[in-house]
């Protein structure tokens, strides 16, 4: 049925949005004196996307918009010991414990016995290496991609490298517009696994999916059960 | 003779180092004020040394050094909107022009009529592949290779990947560390064709090169001579 299953990592494999939203708590905390916590989160969340464009993904580009932030609210005002304080989040959130949603392992080994499986995860090549390595679960994937933006052409650019046709072709992740929307347009399979929350620039206006064919998953658990249905095997 | 001529980026093929030079300057004098230029040089050497394991290489972590030296040398006591001028360094670094070396396009040009080429850069990811585009040298290179450090290790990967024998593999690269031993030491052949300055971090102990068997050129320019003589096409 399919050649490669591929798995995003950040929200789908383990946690990740999670250690953002603490971050953010404890920067509104710092600049409490300065501002209303709902302004410092809206002005915060400004400049991270903005800066999208000129830094990429990861806790640096984070720390850098945070620092920014707090720069601005404060017409220059903070001090550097309060900066320290921010780049004390950045040290945390970089030496973090993984915490690997349950199952995962299990789930992964099953699948690998039968599938040749990839983990394609977009972000910070050396925060994302990092990660991947103290997962302990990169043996069970055959390929592991990392790119610093998800689209149609950077999908097409893994699966020429790995000569697989797109028809056979599956990319599970939590988001849509960056594990869902491009593989389907290149002409993949995508199963959509909502997380929790998610990241106000994951998402995407709800009649961009009219039309679209994907499949939507509770939980990586139904995976399995999933995959059987489709190729008879129940 | 070589299935692969695989190059270096940075201060292989274009300026880069220069402009960490030339920040360091401007950072010197944004702290001026507080400690003597050499300390202050130092201290940023260190901070940014002891990052590396933190952050990985490129701009933001340099960025994010700078700003901890900044704190740290004041003893907390700089404020935002100097810090702002240090983000500033950072933004203008990342929006330089593409300085490529005299002759480089031609080099490549003439080079990728016989062989298949290699970029084959260590750094940030989206620094990295935001470069490679505006270098505007992309289409030269049947393949381009980002990785966060170049180790024996990351070389071995990408030579099972394009399934390149070491023999067969040529390295062409400014940094001993990174361009030449790593490439020794899994069985290749590498030519070192140093650059103006190196990076502390780059440098190797002298007697780290004994016996080791590579060329050193004075510049690209004598690629095209060495490469015909060692093919006797001369």
């Amino acid at each position: 049925m399919f050649d490669i299953i591929a798995f995003d990592a950040d929200d789908t494999l383990w946690h990740n949005e999670r250690h953002y939203t603490e971050a953010k708590e404890r920067f509104k905390s710092i600049l409490t004196r300065y501002h209303d916590q709902e302004w410092i989160e809206q002005r915060l969340d400004e400049t991270e996307l903005q800066n999208l464009k000129r830094y990429g993904y990861g806790i640096k580009s984070f720390t850098l918009s945070m620092i920014e932030t707090a720069i601005q609210l404060t017409e220059g005002r903070i001090i550097g010991s309060e900066i320290q304080e921010i780049i004390a989040l950045a040290w945390e959130m970089l030496g973090r414990q993984m915490e690997i949603f349950e199952g995962v392992p299990e789930i992964l080994r099953e699948l690998s016995a039968s599938h040749r499986l990839m983990l394609i995860t977009k972000g910070d090549l050396f925060e994302q290496e990092a990660k991947v390595s103290r997962s302990g679960l990169s043996d069970y994937f055959t390929s592991i991609e990392i790119v610093s933006e998800k689209t149609p052409q950077s999908y097409c650019a893994i699966l020429d490298k790995h000569r697989i046709r797109p028809e056979r072709f599956l990319m599970i992740g939590n988001s849509l517009r960056s594990d869902v929307l491009p593989v389907l347009e290149i002409g993949g399979h995508a199963i959509h696994i909502p997380f929790e929350t998610t990241w106000v620039h994951e998402m995407v206006p709800e009649d961009v999916l009219k039309g679209r064919n994907f499949v939507s998953l509770d939980h990586l658990g139904q995976l399995s059960d999933w995959l059987n249905e489709r190729t008879g095997r129940i």
